[in-house]
């Protein structure tokens, strides 16, 4: 369909939930050239594998503070004395040309996302239970006991927000939860909400 | 997902929008056995290839209005001298064993349908341009020009009603809107308010 506006997709999970290898899975097996991840602006140095306007925005301390002090930021949060944020305008850019993007944050910086950005649609990731989550970060093997138990503590905490949210995956087996995203991305294309400009359209042949 | 609860998918398209046709194809090629179509009670006449509870729930005019008296049904109209509406305990329990249900109407009853049933999802069916809607009803060829002439003034009424539905699905090609169709109820699976069992369940997990 024409004119089409694309979705904002804010996807938060807690840590364990595997949300990072689900979005692997989609974008490998089911995303088209009309998703499109957002790339976060951030203070923290570039490494070598980074690639500025790809992996991140890599921006200065006082560019970021410019950013934030002219709203131009969607949601930004500070992380290990840096800076992450969402630039706005990148965002608008491709949901404007018809380009469904996939906002993967925290769930304190989607629960900001959710006081200003109306149409935007939130999906929560989640393990199948609480054990399983337990399982899977203790699993990981690289973390002291402390820093377990620190994560699970939040990632307790994150749970309690799930019906803030608009959709729910739970994340039995990474190939269902990837295909559970697409569905919801599909579904959205025709959500009357990113239609305006067809309904316009045939709202004035009506008048003719 | 155990114990999720099933969507009311209300679907409706002025004539001429091939709703029908769509819904047939659906059925057909997309649909699995946790869709069903709702069925109808009607005060009219069986027809020889009519079977009660199944393309009907034939009733009595007494009955119907009694039905009508004790609030049992979702909505209903009068057309051609016979009642139809749709019996509520039918589809809640469907909705409440995960099924999900189909309820093609008439724009009129689904405004009445939003009046009242906040959690059921709106889909609108929209031929892609009044042109080819009116195309669609002179190549019928089955009826007066007069009336052909009212049925593209009710349809262009219908349309202005897009913007109060969730979904709009153009209808460009049989086999892409009902693939759209499909779309829009998977992705429902997946919405915070039919897993609210499940998200019950983790909740109490994370108090444990």
């Amino acid at each position: 369909m024409l004119n089409r506006k694309g979705s904002l997709i804010v996807l938060s999970g807690p840590s364990g939930s595997g949300k990072g290898t689900v979005l692997g899975e989609f974008f490998e097996k089911y995303a088209d050239e009309n998703v499109f991840l957002s790339i976060s602006a951030t203070t923290r140095n570039p490494r070598p594998s980074d690639i500025d306007g790809v992996t991140y925005y890599f921006k200065t301390v006082d560019e970021f503070k410019n950013m934030i002090k002219n709203n131009e930021l969607l949601e930004y949060a500070s992380f290990c004395d840096n800076y992450y944020g969402t630039p706005k305008k990148a965002v608008e850019d491709k949901l404007n040309s018809g380009v469904d993007v996939i906002l993967e944050i925290e769930i304190q910086g989607a629960l900001k996302v959710m006081e200003t950005t109306k149409d935007a649609v939130f999906v929560f990731i989640c393990p199948p239970s609480v054990e399983e989550l337990e399982k899977r970060l203790v699993g990981r093997n690289t973390e002291t006991l402390d820093v377990i138990k620190k994560r699970i503590d939040t990632a307790k905490w994150e749970l309690t927000n799930i019906e803030k949210y608009d959709y729910l995956i739970v994340n039995e087996t990474v190939d269902d939860a990837a295909s559970k995203l697409k569905e919801i991305i599909d579904a959205q294309r025709q959500s009357v909400k990113n239609n305006k400009e067809f309904i316009k359209t045939i709202l004035n042949e009506v008048e003719l």
